[in-house]
């Protein structure tokens, strides 16, 4: 089976265009078939900010109402989306920037009402696993922002480990998927203060220990059970380091964590 | 040689939903494949007004300046596309939001500096016709924003009238090509302020008449030079009409301009 690297990006790597342009340098130099899923970074919430716009929250969490959903879609699907197409282009990589509207590639519903109303977020409900065979089959390397839609013409806000790890899983019926989340840490860690203590591989019995003692805590739960459970659904390997380990994947060099059965 | 219909709209059409849930009713109905290319209506100028970015005008010509570009690129490559986008995938059209930079479709290269300074206007180079065979030929509806790049990461604004007929140009080399530009009036008309004076048929000779005695003027002469020149590329048929028109394409209740050589 052919390898295919789904590499997810957020936070400050999207809004330091040095620390991006060097990722999207380190993204052209995969060996390989590649997928790129961007998050928002602090971008939309500036922008919403320039507009006058307020973040609703409630108890605690971000709701997506319709002006928010707005700057989502012209800050995540419109600038960040195509100035990294644009700037993979100038690499020679064949890119080209998606929202699960387009091609019908991932379809979500809005996420029914318990307790909280989160507005305009998708929970993915399919990815169109054939229309992105078409677009790896063809060489081109497809960035997706964090936008889905509902067939019905609504597009809706999306979390980008959620698209990383649904469109890994789609891939796996036909591609070794390798998931690789960047964000600010070197990896999994043990003392959240100290970067150089990376627990290097994290399996399910050490994930529960650790959840018991309290080394890893609320923020990164959700990310990790989405790591888990792409390797249940058959996603080859799933990391978790920092955007700059990406480079020295595969080598003795690379530091981060990686997530195993 | 199989049939492609591309269709330009812009103006009010964007910026009333009703007509635009028409227009793209419309879309969805015609016979063959299509490709739909999309302006900026005021939605553009009226996000930079709420971002205090003032409109750059020299010598009576609008600049597009860095702030612009950025808006621009939200507005048209985002908001306006990607609601396109999913407003089709509803109506079961397999649309794709694409920027020149996607794909590398279009290529252009910045304006030349002559008197005025346009700022970051693009002027094609080139199409890229085996990517857009590509996905006609899995029977997806490309829908362009009115933006290229110049293949060094620099995304760039770009006439959508231009970007209509450089399309039909390229796709003409291996499709019978429809190009039909939508605006308000209901075609070239002999009298601006009456509707029921379209000319229905308009030759080189008539457009020099009729710009020598001043019927056709400043506004609609870009857009015939490009029909014609669009015409002598190859392509096989241009109309101009409003978009309301386009549902009675090839019946005898079309009103229209059809431009001839």
């Amino acid at each position: 089976m052919k390898k295919l690297s789904i590499i997810k990006i957020g936070g400050k790597v999207l809004d330091d265009a040095v620390q991006l342009a060097q990722l999207l340098e380190d993204f052209a130099g995969l060996i390989g078939e590649r997928i790129l899923v961007h998050g928002g970074g602090k971008a939309a919430t500036q922008m919403a900010g320039r507009l006058g716009i307020e973040t609703q929250m409630v108890e605690g969490r971000r709701i997506t109402d319709a002006s928010m959903l707005e700057v989502a879609i012209m800050v995540y699907g419109g600038l960040m989306n195509k100035q990294i197409v644009a700037k993979l282009q100038a690499r020679n990589i064949p890119a080209i920037g998606l929202t699960g509207a387009d091609l019908d590639i991932i379809r979500a519903h809005k996420r029914i009402v318990e307790t909280i109303n989160y507005g305009y977020v998708g929970d993915i409900d399919s990815v169109n696993t054939s229309e992105l065979t078409a677009l790896l089959d063809r060489g081109i390397a497809p960035v997706f922002a964090p936008l889905t839609h509902d067939g019905n013409g609504q597009l809706l806000n999306t979390n980008a480990d959620t698209i990383a790890a649904s469109v890994a899983r789609a891939a796996s019926e036909n591609r070794e998927v390798h998931l690789i989340y960047c964000f600010e840490k070197a990896g999994v860690l043990l003392d959240p203060e100290d970067d150089a203590s990376v627990i290097a591989q994290l399996t399910p019995d050490l994930y529960a220990t650790y959840k018991t003692s309290g080394i890893i805590a609320a923020g990164m739960i959700p990310k990790l059970d989405n790591a888990f459970a792409a390797l249940r659904a058959g996603v080859h390997r799933v990391y978790i380091c920092q955007a700059t380990a990406l480079s020295k994947m595969g080598t003795p060099a690379f530091i981060g964590t990686e997530i195993l059965l």
